[in-house]
């Protein structure tokens, strides 16, 4: 299994994917040939934010084709060495795949060798389930399972602070919250700029950041930068 | 129809529900019999959550049945003289509310008359969805539909600050989102402190903040406080 989940899509002061290109230069081998997912774009459209991740990689000489815009997607999938999922509104995301039948397609490639990297969003997919995500329920995607390539939960974009005065619950009372209904799941709080990357059956914490690991009932423990998971 | 929609519970420097408690005089009348839905509360226990809401409203002489308690749920709702939904986690509460079969009687005592009261979670139960919830996707509520017994989607605890320095999608990015994938719907943005009242047909604006308004394809539109919906 080969995957790099990402956080986030871009640190202050950077362009869009920047931080990444070092990491996907480091995971990708041999591969080039990518199917990118992008349902979870909703304010931009599937063409758009294509183009938009053809830019931000063009020095990767990546051939990325949008899987909207292919007749045979499955078929697509399979095909690909690379399946790059984007971030955005995880509902939709989740939604569309479900509905165009890409679950199990997604699943198998990546099982068969293809690289799989996804940031925010594309990084939930990735989970057990979407029960982590940050986003609005903007549309029911027909159950919260996901891809289930990971044996964790990702929280993205981590963060326990709240805007000044904010009486809202913090990021880790919601999780406590899911921990209360679902104790089997073990979610990684990942804070921007961090990243999980898995190859060899071993799975890394990258980044210069510590995460947090919440377990039900126990204190969150931290995870220094470089943590090996397993 | 009879509605104090309240954007939370606790404004800083007071008291638990402190600041609900003139409006719900206010709004009371002769009512006193109330049935109180906990099930939005996930790290608490329901009995425990009944006697916080007890406490809290100890001055206004209510006699307060958690729905959690009574062996016939939906005559209780129905011989209920106020329905009082708390904040917590939506998708817990909407899912416990459609598990148990207490959406149809809810909404039919409310039509007969009974006064409903909702703060967070709550507040978005009355809506015609839970789509506008910031809460955490803990567990599939078996559908993103709602009471519906206002026409407009609250998003609770509004506000559109981040914290400093994260890169996650403003509260506005998000509702922008729902507005793509459902246009029909208008969205009000309540900030901490304010609450919706419906009386007699009409529906006003409360707290001392304007609060925004929503729509596909618009600007943000302003509402004084005291702005009058309908």
């Amino acid at each position: 299994m080969d995957l790099l989940l990402l956080s986030n899509s871009v640190l202050p002061g950077t362009e869009y994917l920047e931080y990444a290109l070092p990491l996907l230069k480091a995971q990708l081998g041999g591969r080039r040939k990518v199917v990118f997912i992008p349902f979870a774009g909703v304010t931009q459209s599937f063409d758009a934010y294509t183009d938009k991740v053809r830019l931000a990689l063009a020095e990767l000489d990546l051939s990325i084709t949008g899987i909207h815009t292919v007749d045979d997607a499955p078929a697509a999938i399979a095909a690909a060495e690379i399946v790059m999922v984007g971030g955005g509104n995880t509902f939709n995301m989740l939604k569309n795949c479900r509905e165009r039948g890409l679950i199990e397609p997604i699943r198998q490639a990546v099982n068969n060798g293809a690289l799989y990297v996804g940031w925010s969003a594309g990084a939930n997919l990735a989970c057990p389930t979407i029960r982590t995500t940050n986003d609005m329920p903007i549309i029911d995607p027909g159950g919260l399972d996901a891809l289930n390539l990971l044996p964790l939960q990702i929280n993205p974009h981590f963060t326990n602070a709240l805007p000044a005065g904010h009486q809202g619950e913090t990021r880790e009372q919601r999780i406590r919250e899911l921990l209360v209904v679902a104790p089997e799941l073990e979610v990684i709080g990942l804070p921007e700029g961090s990243w999980i990357a898995v190859q060899d059956g071993h799975a890394q914490l990258g980044g210069d950041k510590p995460a947090l690991l919440f377990k039900a009932s126990q204190p969150a423990i931290t995870l220094a930068a470089g943590h090996h998971f397993f």
